[in-house]
């Protein structure tokens, strides 16, 4: 079929099936199962349990060992019909202390974290005089000169926002701002926290971990402590810091994704897949990063599975190993599954904490676009409103096989709260509302059922990667 | 003249100055005051300047001696009439550190503070299962056999208030039991944290500190890990604490009282008093508690001195020492001045925070209530509404005063957020609302200036202790 027919046929389905994709018993069934989701208090209680009795799990830790052995308990118990694990190594990093201090013109200490794969300090820590940049381009165009034995101040704030957009400005610094900085021949880095919060956390996270790169110890400070630290040089004199950092980066670890099915009655080669990462940093009890998602996804097939109706397709949860520190999980996930894509209908991952879904978006092929339609009607009454096409990535554990074409959901979360928490020791189970996250079950759970009903294939494949 | 007389006298007196005790010189003056005030940034200003150059100060620390160098610096600058300092000698209380963790039936990290005064540990710390309590009572209540050689935990919450009153139905177990759980033989104490927020902050403050009754470690840990731990103990398995604590309890130490005066164009001897405290805990940064107070009683005062009328009677500002470690600042004050109680008019001490005054009440003579109902007219269009009689003593570092009959009046601020940064890491800057702050300042510039003009004496004196 040429392209031109390829398109015209594809109007023509699309025109067709406009009206309704899906037989009235499966609305019928997304309907049930969207009841009962919003009844349903079992993603808060997976959450609980899996934040009170593991706790956070830093991937490549004995925790993390511990959460992934918890996960293939829970997902058993639960009666999924087949569980297993599959690996992913990775490169691991254990923060053993940090201290930053302001030691000049008085002694102060700070609240900080040491960024994730930052270095050690030398013994006994750095100090020195500092030198502010408004962001990381200012710090890239300064000359070396005034940078070299400095330790760096980079003052750039997040600004907050519903989809999360003010993160990606802010979060350069900490990605790139240790390399950049230690080519100018600075001593350290210290950035204000990528967060939104002016409760006194550190935010923590990974910086850009290239082989061979020369990096310089690196922490965030909380925004109270930026704030007072910008006061400090407001007022003339020369301010003094002293960073103290012990961290290792470690030999290659082995981790695993825990997989879970519900076996599809018709076609249980093709797999609807929701996501979440079992890891989380190791501060805080990654509750809303991303014990949530682990708890939301889960559910939602749970909820599926205790149906008297099973399911045409297969329906997965993925709890992704390693997210946090490089995406391994979701790379070695792409890697080993990348030449069966065709068989991945539809990915969708939740990972931005607990707040309500308030938009669908995906990127399917133009056949499979009424189905979203169709399948957006009844996430409607959850207040959830039709986004964008073709800009769905399914989250960022689908993204390695995203650029592989991956059909894939994003269900957006408000998360206008999120960056108070993410990341920081306030991360904990209290900061989710349980009826905000049956909302996020409702949603997941009327998504996986209707894909898995699906008349349509989703289009995974090299074709979506054109369709971009 | 008898009782009766008396009365009789003050009702009449009371019904002829009701209408306007005041000059009208004397209101214009106070509104203008109190226009200045609320346009006025000075309170943030001073209040940022403490906190950002010497950050928290605790009672007997190098940090303490900063703090009242600088308060003499700052007052003698400002250009009051008079600035001078008084002694104040207490024990203090150093933190060294404290670590609490659970360590069965899983190990995490809770995010801890040692009470005030709490003893350290054993080197390494104590380890064991937890016995826990609904509150000070119910411990109190416990046979021994239950407590000995175990950890107690204590669970108490804090209720929010808008006046503060879940504080004391808490703050018991913080003071108290410490002895009481020594005295069933437990190994330590923990207690959830007295404070009202769900963010991940511990709460410190003083234990009641008796030479001679045994205590045992104590600290408190932030309300997400009180809920941890109790969604830990309801799962069944027996829990382990461990408590690490390393602290000293001091030689005596002499601090300052630091005062300013303007002084009195008629009746220099005869003072209105405005009290605030300058220590404050050895967290944060002590910004709500009392860096706010600090700044709102040193700009009213300033305001007035500022104007081209000189008060009949003397302001006073007196930046208290040592208050949160025992009233140390205050006990002194009042042994020094006790007897010359009568030349005291009116006292009021700004010490909960920077939220915005509500009510205003005082414990005055019969004769002077009418001033304080004209008083409150002009403070009526910030939203400050008349408040009980007989009630108020001024705030706590007044209280020592207060008992030999200290006439007093109090601004009641809105309390409601208070108690979620309070003696926490979380006192910082940022908490406090320049806009409420200014509200603050302006009932006070009101208040002292017309307690200075008033033309009837407020009453200090034994006769304010039969009053009550």
């Amino acid at each position: 079929m040429n392209r031109f027919l390829a398109a015209a046929c594809a109007v023509c389905l699309a025109g067709g099936l406009h009206a309704q994709p899906f037989q009235p018993a499966d609305l019928e069934t997304a309907r049930e199962l969207r009841a009962l989701a919003l009844e349903s208090g079992l993603a808060y209680e997976i959450t609980s349990e899996l934040t009170t009795r593991i706790g956070n799990r830093l991937a490549g830790t004995e925790d993390d060992a511990r959460a992934v052995e918890w996960a293939v308990d829970k997902l058993e118990s639960l009666g999924f019909d087949r569980v297993w694990t599959e690996p992913a190594t990775f490169p691991s990093w254990t923060r053993e202390h940090e201290r930053v201090a302001i030691t000049a013109p008085v002694e102060q200490e700070l609240v900080a974290l040491a960024i994730g794969f930052s270095p050690g300090t030398r013994e006994g820590g750095v100090e020195a005089e500092i030198v502010m940049f408004d962001d990381l381009a200012a710090l890239e165009a300064a000359p070396g000169e005034a940078v070299a034995d400095r330790i760096v101040f980079i003052k750039k704030r997040m600004e907050r926002a519903r989809d999360g957009s003010g993160y990606g400005p802010a979060v350069a610094a900490r990605g790139q701002g240790s390399m950049v900085a230690a080519e100018k021949g600075a001593l350290a880095l210290v950035i204000r926290s990528v967060g939104t919060s002016t409760n006194r956390f550190a935010h923590t996270g990974a910086m850009r971990f290239d082989a061979g790169s020369r990096r310089i110890p690196a922490a965030a400070i909380s925004n109270p402590d930026a704030d007072q630290l910008e006061r400090l040089i407001a007022s003339g004199d020369p301010v003094r810091l002293k960073v103290d950092i012990g961290a290792q980066v470690n030999e290659p670890y082995t981790s695993q994704n825990v997989i879970a099915e519900i076996t599809g009655s018709e076609h249980p080669e093709e797999v609807v897949a929701l996501g979440a990462h079992l890891d989380s940093w190791d501060v805080g009890t990654g509750a809303l990063d991303d014990g949530a998602g682990v708890g939301i996804v889960t559910a939602a097939a749970k909820l599926i599975d205790d149906h008297a109706e099973r399911p045409r397709r297969s329906i997965r949860v993925i709890l992704f190993a390693a997210e946090e520190i490089g995406l391994w999980g979701g790379r070695a996930w792409a890697e080993a599954h990348k030449d069966e894509i065709e068989n991945y209908q539809l990915a969708a991952e939740s990972d931005f904490g607990a707040g309500p879904v308030y938009e669908i978006s995906a990127r399917v092929s133009d056949e499979a676009w009424p189905v979203i339609e169709a399948i957006h009607a009844e996430l409607e009454m959850l207040g959830i409103a039709m986004g964008g096409r073709s800009q769905a990535r399914g989250g960022p554990d689908f993204m390695p096989m995203s650029i592989h074409g991956l059909a894939a959901a994003d269900l957006s979360q408000d998360g206008t709260r999120y960056f108070d928490y993410h990341h920081t020791e306030n991360d904990t189970l209290d900061k989710i509302d349980p009826a905000e996250m049956a909302q996020n079950v409702a949603a997941y759970v009327v998504l996986a059922w209707l894909a898995a009903q699906s008349p349509v294939d989703f289009g995974s494949g090299p074709g979506l990667i054109e369709a971009d």
